[in-house]
């Protein structure tokens, strides 16, 4: 109690590890405190991530008090995490800026900070990533060096990670892996290994031969991953372990917060709270659109209740995506299996062939985790898997590793699929139930974080005709070819403009197959035509419309606007959309300029 | 000795399994070798790979002989070891026909026949894809039925396997893995799994706790696969256990042709050789150009000599990439990873954060599953990871899995990253010495499949400037614009038409960053452009050309030629090319049509 009277922090003094190692082990507990405090208190006003970094406070203290970082190399995965260790490396007085326009960002960058060893945000990079710089410093005879990757156990489940831990094995490097079990991603985790981890932690000894071993790791654990004396002096002893090593922590997400650890799910990025309380302060969503997500999980669950044949895929995403009210009324005919992207694309193309009407909810960034399976174990097939990609087009503060700007461009290369966004909720909604009808192809619908525009959006369900677009706006001198949500973004942008009855607007809804037919008659009609898409400029929708437009010979002009060829970092939807050209604003000059 | 005697042989009564059941268990082994001999004197002079069908043909005959396939599932795992399942199951009269075009595939396809429940050629999906059936037959209340999936020691290893695993283990249904362990992929199996599988089966019997166990699945084995006693009795008791089940088989590719067995790389696609002996014949390649992959297995071996900061990564390609001979000279900066492609990606990142000079070396379609780590760990990162893509364009007679077409449309929407065709074999070898010179970027070489145009290549080293195409032919009438090896196809094109003075080719070179200014002279001059790849047209290079046209307001005509909207099957480069409207004489024709 007695530091609890002294005014000044530990803390106060610690800007960078350095001034860490200064402070007496036993001591260590308080910086622990101090530093969950220093993070509820920012969290709770500037929003982010909370409950991962609650859980590794004594461990990022620990790593960082044993470990002469940044010589020795530390990586983490994802990077939810990672809060500790950037306020721990000289981001503490930064730390207010997380994850807005021009501040830090949510996740370890290599740009930010020598302490960031490696860029993550995409989960189980950090062994390949670690094991290569251990390589790295093989090959350059810097042997001193020690390479550590800190990695959950729902990311150590995906594949990319048993590619890496099997390579490590063999690979005579001084690597170790943290696991960082706390038996929750950003949902609980799922999955034999988790089980099988579950099982060791409560034996409270390893078996004899266990899963880690049998790769060739050294293990130790398991440990108890809130205990900085048992934390230090184990990371102190595998120091001095040559080869491959992997140390077992438990920890508790959202660790000294109770409603965090009551409420893991719900905490991961809880948005505002009260940071005495705890409490979450309350959102007012009346009278606002609802969230694509849950018209997505609400449509299911209708169609579901008629259609016994449709079942739902999601990786390790229930929550985020709202699968989870499918799963929550639908047990066995909904499956959240892991950070496993892969293998829920191929899972679902082996349902598709036994005649199921599967629909795989996948974020449209993780989706590019799973690129070849849709390729050629879906489209090849020419399977009717419902692809259903979530956080579509930029999504704000998760910034640059998370945006889903890549997905037309890189989809409507592939033969057979047909790829479709919404402009608002009743269009996702009748999308869901036409794919369900039967297609004979596979389809990717594609749809943003966040609200819609309608609020009232509940209405009987109408096909639509694929390959079919709408004119939202008569015109006679512009024409602009619009997809998705950014329909509504052009036509607000229009009602700005005095002479709108110039500007003709089109929703093509489908990136694939275009509607051909409509464009001949905006060809015929039209000398400049304005494509607007949420997505990378090159090889996208408007990409897609000028291959069309070389081949029926078109002779007017046309401007492509999307992301254009870099990649958007963090900020609001707005901001970044503002920078990209594709705002509201920045749309309605656009225009301007060609009347 | 009494069957030699007997004119009429088993396997002439085996048409389908059905046929296969009839026979009685002691006639199994002969019926082994007869399907053994079939298969050695149809490949012997039709080509195509050998080895992996070999050493399953026990196990193929056990399978169908236990299980009622079609109704009960049988999925195999790439596929190369299919040839004894296809001949068993209806194509044994067209197996001669195997690889040609509109003949029957080298892989498992499902369009083809009823037995073939899953299209495969990449590794590692079959579990993913007979689980995805097991849940549907458990949805659909079929109770009976069983699934199966058959996968290599070295494809097991692979993350998605993992992830299969992961979920199957928890998945309450009744799936039966079967382990194909030889210890050999293409080249032999790599990482800590396969050194953990030799142990079980040198110790042989299973831990109390092995690793397939910790997954919660029931195992057993090692079984002697070429044991049909052995193999029809243990799946005739799995039959009857439910829930996951793992078998692990024993088995030695090429089994039964000794110089198969002895020289297990060279004898997984051994060409023509003679049937009776089992030696290769001769392959008369005096006087022709190298392969691409030798001027790159040579020429960074060369670098390296100088350049001690080049690496070498290869995901379980040594010998078909020839990184082989870069991993003979200097064994430790040259890594096979196994089949892990995410892995070797990211692991490439790692390694190029530390200033290590890394050559990534990936089959192009095997690219696409690493897709999300060249965006995310490699070019958001800006890495200059130098990714050397094997077999782009059209394959041949691996076919539709295999093709790399789709490489410069994913590609060209990355930020950051340069990428690269040579059109012959001096071009490759001086962009491999540019990139090791130090790029402030990722760059994607991407080259085919075997021979290039140029016998005397071995020239003194030369840099390419970044971005900068190449004038191949001056002309006044159309300009084409070509990438890679389509130049010279365009060449010799243009050597058959009377008005070669109108047509001008220009070799781009890159398809990112474009020479603009090139272009722009090349708009100046020129009414009509043709672009020509071996890729997909949608979203690649010609469309790049477009865009940048469009952004020019270019008035002129621009004909794309490249891959179609469709998947090519299989047949020789050649017929696929002319199929597509991009060989020798369909360019031809293309051009006159445009004089």
């Amino acid at each position: 109690m007695y530091l609890c009277y002294v005014s000044k922090k530990i803390l106060d003094n610690i800007q960078f590890p350095e001034d860490l190692r200064k402070v007496s082990k036993e001591k260590l507990p308080q910086v622990a405190k101090e530093l969950r405090d220093f993070i509820i208190n920012i969290v709770a006003t500037k929003e982010g991530h909370l409950g991962a970094s609650l859980g590794v406070i004594e461990l990022t203290i620990a790593l960082h008090y044993v470990f002469n970082t940044p010589e020795d190399i530390l990586v983490w995965d994802v990077g939810h995490q990672a809060y500790g260790h950037k306020i721990l490396t000289g981001r503490k007085d930064s730390f207010h800026t997380n994850r807005k326009l021009n501040g830090i960002s949510g996740f370890p960058k290599i740009g930010e900070s020598n302490y960031d060893a490696f860029g993550v945000g995409h989960s189980s990079t950090s062994i390949s990533a670690a094991l290569g710089m251990a390589i790295a410093s093989r090959i350059k005879g810097e042997t001193h060096k020690q390479h550590i990757a800190v990695v959950g156990d729902a990311s150590i489940a995906s594949g990319m990670a048993f590619e890496a831990l099997n390579h490590a094995g063999i690979a005579n490097t001084n690597i170790l892996v943290i696991l960082n079990d706390n038996a929750i991603g950003i949902d609980p985790s799922v999955g034999a290994l988790k089980d099988y981890l579950t099982k060791v932690t409560l034996d409270g000894a390893p078996d004899t031969d266990n899963i880690f071993e049998a790769l060739n790791f050294n293990y130790s654990g398991p440990i108890d991953g809130h205990n900085l004396e048992e934390l230090t002096s184990e990371l102190e002893r595998l120091k001095h372990v040559p080869g491959p090593k992997l140390m077992h922590v438990i920890t508790k997400k959202g660790k000294g917060l109770r409603q965090a650890e009551e409420n893991q799910v719900t905490y991961h990025a809880p948005g505002k709270f009260d940071a005495l309380t705890g409490d979450l302060l309350p959102k007012d969503s009346n009278g606002l659109p609802p969230k694509f997500q849950d018209v997505f999980g609400e449509t299911i669950v209708e169609l579901a209740k008629e259609n016994k044949k449709i079942v739902g895929i999601t990786p390790a995403m229930p929550t985020g995506s709202s699968l989870k009210y499918f799963m929550e009324t639908f047990p066995e005919r909904a499956f959240d299996v892991g950070i496993a992207e892969q293998h829920a694309v191929t899972l679902s193309a082996g349902l598709a062939t036994q005649g199921l009407t599967v629909f795989c909810n996948i974020y449209s960034t993780f989706l590019q985790r799973a690129y070849d399976q849709v390729i050629h174990d879906v489209c090849l097939q020419n399977m009717p898997v419902i692809f259903c990609l979530d956080r579509a087009g930029i999504v704000g503060e998760d910034g640059a590793t998370h945006h889903g700007i890549f997905d037309l461009a890189f989809l409507r290369c592939i033969p057979n699929l047909i790829i479709f966004a919404p402009r608002n909720e009743i269009e996702l909604r009748n999308i869901l139930y036409t794919a369900q009808l039967g297609l004979k192809n596979p389809i990717a619908i594609r749809y943003p974080r966040g609200r819609g525009s309608i609020k009232d959006w509940k209405k009987p369900f109408s096909e639509i005709e694929i390959g079919k677009g709408v004119s939202l706006q008569k015109g006679y001198a512009i024409a602009i070819l619009t997809i998705g949500t950014m329909s509504e973004t052009v036509l607000n942008a229009i009602e700005r403009i005095s002479e709108k009855e110039k500007v003709a607007v089109y929703d093509m809804r489908f990136v694939k197959p275009l509607d051909t037919e409509l464009l001949n008659a905006i060809f015929k009609k039209h000398q400049t035509i304005i494509t607007v898409e949420d997505g990378v400029i090159k090889g996208g929708f408007g990409s897609a419309v000028l291959e069309y437009a070389s081949e029926k010979e078109y002779q007017g002009t046309i401007k492509m606007l999307g992301i254009p060829d870099y990649f958007p970092q963090h900020g609001t939807v707005d901001e970044l959309k503002h920078e990209a050209g594709i705002s509201e604003g920045k749309i309605k000059e656009t225009i301007l300029s060609f009347l």
